[in-house]
């Protein structure tokens, strides 16, 4: 660009160019002399490149200042480091997407406050999570379109004197977009944060999958086992498997909240334009950048070997509550008033408990002594698989909605970034 | 919908939205009769419209359940706040710019590290905070996306399995898309998380301008007068001017990262699907609209309204060491390597400031003799106006660069939502 | 004070005194003329003074300031809430000790990572958060010590120039320090801050114990039912309770981090003495005293009243898992090293899942062939009493240490604040 | 312990103590073989026993289990840390107190909402800081409580079946107290919070220092200049000096309230007792504890080697707002009503803030139309010097209250920890 604008002759830059590619090659191949008596790379660059080419090599900072320098270092780092997160979010998305595929009859129960309430397919309830995945994914072009602000040309603070062209060098380091005010360039740290906010969503969906991992391992749920790689046990208990991998993940939450709050407070009330402060935005982005590329494909690892306990799962769904809901539709199909419903619904469940007895099993005559419409054979009412196929509205529950929302999963997930 | 459905008959349909209407009106008139112990505004409409047209008036509750109807209310009112947060924003935004046109010749000291570095047109650092405003309102976009999914036909988590068009309700809700998961639907909470992170940083951004305010109004910068309306004094100090406003504002940072971080923590290790801890998510989400919509306008007012003491920033912008990079780049424009032009300048800033003289006033002799191209005539050099015009690429704070950035700012400005 | 320094006469103060007497009736009964055209509460009383005793109720003022005024308010609150809530916390403890007397036979599986790890007494599980919220009401006590400064005499920041007696005003409103620095004194929120510490953790205590009520009124652990009053259902799953109270509680949690995380950002770098940014230290305090003063009486009911499921229990607790242990100890005891030892149970409880055995079933032979020990009668080593009775020393799980674990939390309990 | 309660025998004992010792001596010389392959430094220090002594080194384990030996490290390690912040602190407050004295006849604007309010000597302006830190050493003590609780004996969660001696070990140790209940001494995280809190707020109180020391340093305000071993600068302009770590320090508040948080949010909802995510609380402890370490230093040398400019601060002194609230104590001494005399100071700082003059300044006619009081020479009531000394009242601003203060400060700074 200096060149183009004849700020250097075309032979300076060639010179530059030379001897940056040398020093690329001594980089890559672990030969350069980086100098901490030097204060930055940048300036451990412009030494070698004088070493090697002469006074000349002065002019490669031409137009430039280290404020405006680092910035582009940070937007050009996030920019590379949040394809990979994409692409490993995506990862673990497939992986629900495979085992949904794998388990389209699996039924398992679906929870409100802990209780259960309806049955699910376990698809259903695994595609919940690719849902907020796909979301995660929508907030990281968000945060890209943040980090595609090019911010060199900004100086110090005020710009610069020479006829750059911001644009071209824009163009050549493939920014969409540029920084239209010098002080902003340089006093910006909104893609950070944006970032931070993208991880402590995601954090916070990965908490909530692992809770039910933690549960569904537990010797009371008992629903999944995971596998001896994501857990550890002991030589004593060797059945034993503390689902430590899904611990630590929930636990990583609060660091990656307080990483989030950390620059939050860090910027609240610094005037314009660098302050020293701003420093301290580094450690906790390449930490948080750290956990998720270690912790993303951990999870889709867990998730992929872990195996179901049908017989465990079938006897958890064969429960009278989990069928309340559609008893009361179906007299509410008979013309009940839906509160009515409600009501008969819940008296049939409270003679059935003090029986003992299952609702299934309760005689036509019990039966229609609550409703008349009750007389007829219901049972089929009590099959979880059928309470599941009713719901078959778009989102719902049943196999066929299910599969649509494969579908639609599917033609999401290949989305550009 | 469910008319068109079939679900139940038109002349149902029309019975319920005629008294539909008729509640509307009551509501909007005060005489609707909300009764406590009804347990939320739906059911006392159920119970109303009951009332009004009968038994038919329990259908209105037909394959809902309270469960996706709450989710969907806070979709619809986020929509609403985010349009008026939205608009209060680029009111804000027209401020600046119309404050930068009327002072486009204002030059004050740029600042890095609280030190005076380069001068700027007063104009080029209140349109920082334009592009501040400007992501705000690209955040708002990306909020108002995830808020743009329909939930209902969810049921209580697992859907409906009533013949439901959830397509047809999400258009005439004027809704883009609808969750494709029906747990999903109930447990989801992003879209406020998204929120508060965009009421983070905008709170966060006016932070730093409230903190310059402050600065600004002190005795000892003196470079602003603020509204009475903006500040408090006492009948004994009338001219002393407690900047209240920027102070409250500034104050508010932590209330609104602190709602942030507490639906974050609700949310962090939650099982599908709904739990009542979400409930907490309310009474946060309502206080920081009400904070920011009394805000935005407040501090738009306190901008408007301030004075500029034009004299005291003369005085600021006349002070040798904003000059400095100049004089370097100066000598470098002299085939002066950079480091040594640096150091050359820095040499001379020495001198002057042990004989207590401006660097404007040193003679020729001793310009010269720290190196020949200052023999001669620099003076030019130490004019604040010109020093400011140098910076003349785009982004920069020459006033050319300036009204170009007012131009693409008016573009910016006037994009839809 | 004021006439005992001779500031103002005996007379003077009667007058003042009775007047603020005749206030103080007017207040308690509701006829006092409060107006918002006064700035404050110390206005409006001043105002009333006058119009009650004339010109001499202006007297009142002497030697303050609002800010000092309003810095004793807030130490007086505060202080008057400490003890409001310290006594809810006792309430809850001795709950705790109640339950624990009551079930001193109880056992339960007690869970490391949510695995049954080895049986507890019920009792001893409980009396662990005994022992939290004694560390909470220690916390209040250092919360009480940094309330205990009278600020007074501080006026707007640099003290006073009448002859006043701070350490009389101190020995009049009971505090056992004063602020021995005028600017501190109105510009000190540290004792706000170790408050929200000490509310967060306390918090944090009950989300714990809220979780594990949750989880055991799930269908999965059944461990115990909640009362009605702390659970909601409906008409149709009359059976179904959620448990709201304890989600609530727990949904809190996030409430509280965040006000905490509130004032500590608000005074993040604020210069002294004091700012109008400190305003916003009050509704968030007010709020997390109110929510406590609630939530611990609603915790303390909802544990008094929840019923256990001794036979759900017993079932849990009738686990090889949870003796293996009890069995490499046994082992040890034998001679065998640790390791060993653990590696020998391993092998057997190996051993016997593969054969669907239970431990205990298993015959003499094949007992023998892991180790010569096991070839005697072991039987007891798989009674949950016997583990739970083995953890005899101090802080163990045996009935009698938990007996005297319950003496020393009696002793403790009745402590002063 | 195990010797004295015959677990082991004396030779056992006296075996294991050789060894032991042989290992510190290896560890403190570098020779100890750390062998990742083992799980952690208990591991390895047992194996290397194991080695050195035979079999029975395995007994080193005996009645222990990880979870309370970690619980024990995690204590060990905090309480000696303690220590060191303690003394950090403590030379930071001497450091304070050094300033004051050589510095007693210093005055400076004393500032409400950064507007100048009163003069204050500069000592005690500085001690106000001198409490902060007090307080934060108070915290220190109750931090120290809450770690002085030895938590061996504890096992997994249940206690051991060992007879041992809890409270020779807590004696041996010198720890004060134990832990009462075996599931509370593996799951307690109260006393990293509490420590993580004290951090908060004294990192805080630095930020407000340091806040101080940025705006004290700026060209406007230009009251101190920091020394270069605690500024950067640059070649080219050599007088100008960035607080840089002033600036860094303030920079790491976000930070540590960060790292309090994380621990907060990643202790909710835990359930008993240990969970892997606790595993989480060391990284962001060490980082606050070296953070602090770092920081007390260097912020306590950077106040002992700044320097005052005098002149500047005489000019700022010499300002008539300082002085409108003598004037105003000095009409009420002359028996005006203080709301009048208020009110008779607005008018006429008003009236000669028109005419720009000095309110010392103004004839006596002028003064005399406001009241007759005003007829006599007032001039010594606008010396600075006289303001300051009237707040002669405990904890006030005058030289001899600020010298009582420094008494006390130094009562107070040697007390024990």
């Amino acid at each position: 660009m200096l060149a183009v604008q004849g700020i250097i002759t075309a032979a300076e830059a060639a010179a530059i160019v030379g001897g940056l590619q040398e020093i690329a090659v001594e980089i890559a191949g672990g030969s350069f002399p980086d100098d901490l008596a030097f204060e930055d790379i940048h300036m451990n660059i412009e030494k070698r490149l004088i070493e090697k080419i002469g006074p000349v090599g002065g002019k490669l900072h031409t137009g430039r200042s280290r404020n405006d320098q680092v910035a582009l270092d940070m937007h050009l780092y996030l920019r590379e480091e949040l394809t990979v997160i994409d692409q490993l979010i995506k990862n673990l998305q497939q992986t629900i997407i495979d085992l949904s595929r794998e388990n389209l009859d699996l039924i398992i129960p679906g929870y409100t406050h802990l209780q259960r309430a309806q049955p699910l397919l376990f698809a259903h309830h695994l595609l919940a999570y690719f849902w907020m995945f796909h979301r995660d994914r929508e907030r990281i072009k968000g945060v890209a379109r943040g980090t595609d602000l090019m911010p060199l040309g900004a100086g110090a603070l005020a710009g610069t004197g020479f006829p750059i062209s911001r644009e071209l060098v824009a163009e050549k380091l493939s920014f969409g977009s540029l920084y239209e005010n010098s002080v902003d360039a340089v006093s910006d740290r909104d893609y950070l944060i944006d970032f931070l906010s993208f991880a402590a969503i995601l954090i916070m969906h990965l908490s909530r999958f692992c809770e039910e991992l933690i549960l569904w391992s537990s010797a009371e749920f008992g629903f999944i086992e995971l596998d001896d790689a994501y857990t550890t046990g002991s030589s004593m208990m060797p059945h034993k498997k503390n689902p430590d991998v899904a611990e630590l993940i929930r636990g990583k939450t609060g660091r990656i909240y307080g990483t989030l709050l950390a620059i939050l407070t860090m910027m609240k009330g610094l005037p314009l334009a660098y302050n020293k402060d701003m420093q301290e935005d580094k450690e906790g982005l390449f930490d948080v950048i750290d956990q998720l590329k270690a912790i993303l494909p951990l999870f889709a690892g867990m998730l992929r070997t872990m195996t179901v306990d049908r017989e465990r799962l079938a006897k958890a769904v064969d429960d009278d509550y989990l069928c309340a809901t559609d008893l009361a539709d179906y007299l509410a199909s008979k013309g009940v008033a839906f509160r009515d419903a409600h009501h008969i619904v819940g008296e049939m469940i409270a003679y059935a408990a003090r029986r003992h007895k299952r609702l299934k099993n309760l005689k036509k005559e019990e039966r229609e002594s609550f409703h008349s419409s009750l007389a007829e054979n219901i049972e089929q009412l009590f099959d979880p698989v059928r309470v599941v196929e009713a719901r078959c509205s778009r989102g719902g529950s049943a196999k066929a909605a299910v599969k649509m929302q494969i579908e639609k999963a599917l033609e999401f997930i290949n989305l550009k970034i």
